[in-house]
């Protein structure tokens, strides 16, 4: 092997601060750190690093020509994007834990790595199912193609989903507690209202596609409306309410969505509690497997980090979307599956009726009710979960179900996404 | 890259047959399948290869100087022991998917190839968690040392734990449900008495400690003992049972075993259903992931062996237990979790206090008791769980408990695995 690959660290936060241990103190052979850049060097630090080492220029990192492999772990999109265009131009391979940017300009930066034969670590941008990567790194005839990702990318989301699960809490109460618990930021909506799910899935379908031309908008609904009631007739029916992001490739094109979703309790997914991520993947012969992991948290990224440092230094080919023929995204009208339907209706007779003649019309099954005897004398819920459907045909129900008098407010529609149906 | 690696495949089952139609008919770039060798060359099968390719004399490909990999699909020890030691000597690298002969005899094959320094591609041997290769393939200081395996390995243990469970069927009946369905051999001892796990947890044990050295019996116990009436009571608790192989070090001493477990409902491994297999794992940092796959299966199998052959084409490293230095196994008596415990008590006063003096004096903690009002004049059962306590203790107050006059049958044992404890 040839001699180390020297390292230029730029973001000197907590993740680079686990960088810069792993390489500097720990010593990771075939690599070597020569440069950490931030704009805050007097900050104490767990490792601290002698002076020559640092610098508050990027600029001294990426214009270097001794720095082979420059770390970008700054956030956000500039200087970041710059950081990671000139690099790869002044011929760096770069590793990034940055999710929102290789989703937003992905396609310029992937097709300019494409185009100059540079690497792009990525692990650390979905770190929660990043072992994933593996599955790609094996080119050619054996990598496995999906043809469906299920996924709970966002653990701050689902910390809040279980935490209301659980004790039976408002989505408001439920946020406020996991701000406390240091689980969700002080401005929450990346994460609670699936921005974050939506980069990372972006990510992964450009992976999946081997396409950065995956540009498209496709649907993405947070947990804001997720309602303690939703969950409790969830429960009763034996489903856990979470936020999924998903992938479905049929006949080349791809079905994408972030939205909350019916999981079975005792699934992969269903049941996985607390500020974990989750993947559940099927295969082209319809092998099912799953994957479990802390989607964030210093080590676990800068594991990934790592990981990719090490592969370039090993030589090996890091997987990154690498052509820029377009994903054809699905119709989502034509998208078949099974629905979870709230009502809200009058309380009299002749109700269900009226409900069920529009489903018979669009040709929906029903599969469960639920009508509790009413509380309050004016409407009542009454949740119904449908047979396999096509998207299309329950959203046309649904506005004629509206429609009709003795409906008192909007159908609350929720996904229920089963692995074999 | 070097010319295409010639491939011989010896076994001409269905594993065979999938890794004939991928390399023949579907094609590897870097793979050359040259021969296959069965017993049986007329049956007929999915893929046919033309004469040239095929023999019965594994002689005939082991002694071949023209073949770089040899494909071990025999099964059993003899001849597939021959096979890999002649494959090996003769500067072939390896690829089988035979548990049985790497865990039993470990020790010569390993030492043989290290020696030698050949590869071994044994993916195969572990299938349900077979991508734990990957983290075993970074070498150096990059790869993740493990503390902590949990592992449900046995497809056919856990589809009849899981049908007991839900049909609340007895373990025969259950059994032969499962053979009917051919989830269960016709002689189904090797997976539901724990053979098979335990082979699976002692190849892991080999890769988590690098020794081939691990042959030291350890605690293994099947599923035949379980009843529907602990399955019940484990519900009431909120846990399932499941049959779980466990490594745990502490301080360089391994504790291994394998045995029937309650697990938390909502765990990865508690929420596991049918022929499944899962991998709960805790690295050194504490941080726990979870993997799900199929344990067997035609297609998951070959996916397997293909992968290894792929990456000795591509030149990578195939983990493998490489040092012959003795893997120290830890001291049961000393290990600490919970318990549950299922008693046989006549149905009198002071019977709960008789028990509970014994454990007041081994200073186990009772954290939970059901005991419901009796059935049967004579008897009743009591349960309770433990808090955290050493195993030599529970050992030794449930057997001054079982000298007790009150109690009427043997107390049923059941270690509870919970991964936060």
């Amino acid at each position: 092997m040839s001699s180390a690959k020297k390292v230029g660290v730029i973001g000197w936060g907590n993740i680079g601060s686990g960088v810069v241990e792993v390489l500097y103190q720990k010593g990771v052979a075939g690599l070597e750190l020569v440069k950490v850049c931030d704009i805050d060097l007097e900050r104490k630090r767990a490792v601290s690093l002698p002076k020559e080492y640092l610098t508050r220029d990027w600029q001294e990192i990426v214009g270097s020509p001794e720095i082979d492999i420059v770390v970008e772990l700054v956030g956000g999109i500039e200087p970041a994007k710059d950081i990671l265009i000139q690099s790869l131009k002044s011929g760096k391979d770069v590793v990034t834990a940055n999710k929102m940017l290789l989703a937003r300009e992905g396609q310029e930066i992937f097709s300019l790595a494409t185009s100059l034969k540079r690497r792009i670590g990525l692990r650390a941008s979905f770190v929660g199912c990043h072992s994933l990567i593996h599955e790609f790194q094996q080119a050619g005839t054996t990598a496995k193609k999906f043809r469906r990702i299920y996924a709970i990318l966002n653990g701050t989301s689902n910390y809040i989903l279980s935490t209301m699960t659980r004790e039976g809490k408002g989505f408001d109460e439920a946020l406020r507690e996991a701000q406390a618990e240091g689980y969700a930021e002080a401005d929450p909506s990346d994460d609670i209202d699936g921005k974050d799910t939506e980069s990372k899935i972006r990510i992964l379908l450009g992976l999946i596609s081997n396409s950065y031309h995956t540009l498209e908008p496709f649907p993405v609904e947070g947990i804001r409306n997720v309602t303690p009631q939703d969950i409790q007739y969830a429960e009763e029916l034996e489903y856990s309410v979470k936020l999924v992001g998903v992938i479905e490739e049929k006949g080349g094109a791809f079905n994408v969505s972030v939205h909350p979703a019916l999981m079975p309790q005792t699934s992969l997914l269903g049941s996985l509690e607390g500020a974990y991520n989750g993947t559940e993947l099927e295969d082209e012969y319809g092998v099912v497997s799953g994957l479990v992991a802390p989607g964030a948290g210093v080590y676990p990224t800068t594991d990934a980090v790592v990981k990719d440092l090490f592969d370039i230094a090993e030589g090996k080919a890091l997987p990154m979307p690498s052509s820029g023929e377009a994903v054809t995204l699905g119709n989502t009208a034509e998208a078949e599956r099974r629905y979870y339907l709230r009502f809200s209706v009058l309380n009299q007779a002749g109700v269900l009726a009226q409900i069920c003649n529009i489903f018979w019309k669009y040709n929906i099954s029903i599969s469960a009710v639920i009508q509790k005897e009413a509380v309050s004398k004016d409407f009542v819920p009454v949740v119904m979960t449908t047979y396999m459907a096509k998207e299309g045909d329950v959203l046309a129900a649904i506005e004629k179900v509206d429609q009709l008098e003795v409906v008192k407010a909007k159908t609350k529609i929720i996904r229920i996404l089963t692995a074999d149906t």
